[in-house]
């Protein structure tokens, strides 16, 4: 019983939903992005209703983009964010994207990560972490976002990554209530 | 620039490596298998050294196995747990390895997991990890474990999955030297 040849790859949708030619200067513009494909990730129900890209931090050239796809590719790993991180690393060919010569690299996200996606944002080489709705705002609609504590964040933070919070959050959550709305699964 | 499509497979030795077919009665069992693949894993140098295995917890039966595969594979995502979680969800066909009329599964792990790995037991849906070496074993050699706290277990715990800690230590944690006197890469 040889062991599973597994695919990743992002909804068919993306790749024609997203301008990868654009450029997004502020970190508004970058998760009014991450927004958007969540909306639509919503309308086209292929996953949970978490987005995520990586950009270049300075320049705002957008390197990767990432949408939930645990439930339907059968891979609890495959939330957006870490998605997002798999997608940056397979374009730059490196495990990390924070090796030297390298620009620096953020993760933004439409909701604060659960554990595992803040740990993954520590192992990417991230220097920036971006978020838009919060923990209590995932947590209202019935996701548990696991073992993520005050101490976490520091630990990232005292890392080398800086953390801004809550860009665009009135916007980001109003992708739960989209969702539950259109009878989504939470998982 | 279309998303990338990644492929996730074990390195090929793996699958000749393992018996399939044979059962795990005990937590050593499983355990001692999961450290030979770790040696074989630092011998063949095809990433850190760190394995772990999915197995049903009562029958014992063998599921899924995962080798470390961060630096070979340009993806940050790939710790051992989380690839061994990865292939049990595709043999399954499910995102969850706890849903209802499933037998319990469990994760060993040679090491206990970073704060990623921890992340995504709890999202797998198993109802208990094993570990060998500790937190302190790897971060002896330099690793970073990332924020895990004592509350990260009990919040595992509260959650129904039960925690078996040191389970043949003295064995696992010599991967970590063998791998150090091989001259492997600390990531």
């Amino acid at each position: 019983m040889p062991s599973p040849r597994l695919q990743v790859e992002l909804p068919p949708w993306v790749d024609g939903f997203v301008d990868w030619q654009r450029h997004y200067p502020r970190l508004e513009d970058r998760m009014a992005l991450v927004v958007e494909l969540g909306h639509e990730q919503v309308r086209r129900a292929t996953g949970g209703p978490f987005t995520a890209a990586v950009f270049e931090r300075d320049s705002g050239v957008l390197v990767a983009v990432g949408v939930n796809m645990a439930v339907p590719a059968h891979n609890c790993v495959l939330h957006a964010e870490a998605v997002a991180l798999m997608m940056a690393g397979a374009r730059l060919h490196s495990h990390s994207l924070g090796v030297e010569g390298m620009p620096a690299h953020e993760l933004v996200s439409s909701c604060e990560p659960c554990a595992m996606c803040l740990g993954a944002t520590l192992w990417s080489g991230v220097a920036r972490l971006v978020t838009g709705a919060t923990k209590a705002d995932a947590e209202a609609i019935g996701y548990d976002e696991g073992p993520v504590f005050p101490e976490s964040y520091a630990y990232l933070e005292q890392r080398g990554v800086a953390v801004v919070r809550q860009v665009l959050r009135d916007q980001a959550r109003t992708l739960f209530t989209e969702y539950r709305a259109a009878g989504g699964v939470i998982y």
